[in-house]
């Protein structure tokens, strides 16, 4: 317990300050990547880290790093943040609070006069939303390695507009080399984007990991006709079909702990009142913590498929779009949220998060965990989504407990190595 | 039997010779209602009639009516006919073959110097398709009473257009008050529009009626959120709920002999890869020829939705959209087509028509039926339409026979009744 508390207040005033950049009439925030109102909240953030005396590194691809020095210098920073752009139709929590959150525990270490042994840093990742230039977390995912600077540079968003000429524009492209800026650790707090926490009461969440994905295609051909003239023995309804395979994917993620299924895109041809579908295309999203459980759903997944298929009478093809491997958080990194939880006085619940975020890439690289607070109604991407200053205010808190905690006994275990 | 061949040769010049006003290249036509195409083909349908020294009348709605005087003046005529307007994406068969066909029994009558006993008559229904002016079958349905004139006139296309002007514009306003133009009984032949026929090897449909339609708008609402992190059991999946439907649909129909059930359509909102559909709209198609079993079917899919509504815990809205009574035709004319067949040397099968015609219309007011001839693949709507040389002449055929059939026993009957 570090007798430390952060400020509730000054950290909903930031929520509230930076949810004006870009805010929306509706209460939300439209604050894309790499646009106007993204080089505004950065200008923002860069004046309170000045404020604070850290020293900020901006990379060759807009990650910001601000780093606050410890009494140690051999020991690699503790890194906290998340991202400060948003979905287009975005709310003021997502990523936004796990950014201000650190920017707080770093003020309120600043307050108190108190320095950890390790340097801790504030880390604002760039495109975490991906819902201007494709794919999601790039910047996270270049600086882990996975994609080259030269791929970030060429994404383009519909208009055409590249990633890399719209860093230039907002003059956020750093002299880092992507990569090339490096921590030991890193906690990202963020709003769960799930039910969970809400529904049991819960403060906080300890994040163990991240789900594996796996995305299916799935098209289904059967004959278009006449609804009126076709009898029911001579159809081959795709749309018929289909259902058996949306009844049996819920099925399926039922039969599995942990696991979730599901159907939410259908593209039905031709789609009319009185023709029956011929064609009905899907995609599937099945997502589990385990590689090895995501093997048996995939392969139960394929029967249900070609069972269906042949009871209707349909030809179908059925492919991989997308796998993303599940991701296990550090058990050191659990261990000190789970203590920074204690000390902070609050119930936990382990969570695996169903939703990615730039904790996976970091997690590639270092020791990473994330911590969770609840969200109304578990409802995300959208202007109405919610949490209670008090469920920042303790994300917050727990995030400083459980970055000193890990901070004691990292510098400790350092000790021991050295004697 | 009659002695008389029709002229298949001739029949099929003469569909070919048509098709090409507003063919389309792939082999389709595109003669919309009203339009500049339906004047030219309206145009060479009169100077046919002229040719053929008919009296051609036409009405204030476009209906054209050609007759051919019989040998008695006491007997009413007996009319044949369908539509020459097609889809915008139409074939070279649906309604034409049924006005062409019924041309073809006059040139065949004339040819042989053949004279009836009651006057024959041609029609060319306006707007049978509906799809430039809603709704479907409008000119026969004016004709029987179920429209009035004036609110055929104000129907409007997607631009604007309305009926009336474009019928003054294409010239085809004639002066006899819709619905003055009687007949004694009515003859449609068609494509079947459905697989039956081809499936089965036969060349005739003995249509016996036309199935009744009941359409429901269904609307299943549960919560949109994120397929990551909302766990199985804490899921409002509005697309779940409709899976049950659509199968549920099915089983209702096939448990009813003759009936059948169909969802062609569904808005899923978001209808977004990784979202849990929140919202489900659906249009059910229920079609049998008896309105007690639809009574019953429509009790049935009201539990089912309810259920399915309940099992996944949505919010659900069941309403009525359209419905259309089960028309069952006149057991003297199908006798007629019966015996026409049979005289022609072709096997038979009774058919319910799942589609509606302007034959339903009619039958509200004499006595009326309709021949069926195959279609490839039971394809109608569609550019590919197709149904073969012999079919049409098989049709045709079947055609002049049950007319001459008919037109015995009327003129039999009446002079029994005169006696």
């Amino acid at each position: 317990m570090s007798n430390l508390t952060i400020d509730a207040e000054r950290l909903w005033g930031s929520l509230m300050e930076t949810a004006q950049i870009g805010g929306t009439p509706d209460g939300g925030i439209a604050r894309l990547t790499l646009s106007d109102e993204d080089r505004r909240v950065r200008d923002w953030l860069r004046a309170e880290c000045d404020a604070l005396g850290l020293s900020l590194t901006v990379d060759e691809v807009g990650n910001m790093f601000a780093t606050r020095a410890g009494t140690r210098t051999d020991l690699p920073a503790i890194a906290m943040g998340s991202h400060l752009d948003t979905q287009p139709t975005g709310g003021k929590f997502d990523g936004v609070l796990g950014v201000l959150a650190g920017l707080e525990v770093l003020r309120t270490l600043d307050a108190a006069g108190y320095q950890t042994e390790a340097p801790l840093m504030l880390v604002n990742w760039t495109n975490e939303e991906g819902s201007r230039f494709s794919p999601a977390m790039l910047g996270s995912g270049i600086w882990a390695g996975v994609y080259s600077r030269e791929y970030g540079d060429g994404r383009t968003d519909p208009t055409g507009d590249s990633f890399g000429a719209s860093l230039d524009r907002i003059g956020y492209r750093g002299k880092a080399r992507a990569g090339s800026v490096s921590f030991g650790a890193m906690f990202e707090l963020h709003i769960e984007q799930g039910p969970i926490l809400e529904a049991e009461g819960v403060r906080i969440g300890v994040v163990q990991g991240i789900q594996g994905m796996r995305w299916f295609d799935l098209t289904l051909t059967g004959t278009a006709a006449h609804t009126g003239s076709t009898p029911m023995n001579m159809r081959r309804n795709a749309l018929l079909g289909m259902a058996q395979v949306i009844e049996g994917i819920d099925r399926i993620a039922k039969a599995h702990e942990n696991a979730v299924g599901t159907i939410g895109f259908l593209d039905i041809s031709p789609n009319s009142h009185n023709v029956i579908p011929g064609e009905v295309r899907a995609t599937i999203d099945l997502r589990h913590p385990s590689d090895e459980v995501l093997d048996r759903m995939q392969a139960e997944v394929e029967v249900l498929v070609r069972k269906a298929a042949q009871a209707v009478g349909l030809e179908y093809r059925f492919e991989q779009i997308s796998r993303t491997a599940p991701v296990i958080f550090d058990p050191e990194c659990i261990a000190s949220v789970r203590a920074g939880a204690k000390a902070a006085g609050y119930d936990t619940r382990d969570l695996i998060s169903g939703a990615g975020h730039d904790a996976a890439h970091a997690a590639a690289k270092v020791p990473t965990t994330m911590i969770f607070v609840p969200c109304k109604g578990g409802l995300s991407h959208n202007p109405a989504e919610s949490t209670l200053p008090g469920e920042c205010a303790a994300g917050a808190q727990v995030l400083l407990e459980a970055v000193l905690d890990y901070d004691r006994r990292m510098a400790e275990a350092r000790k021991e190595v050295a004697a």
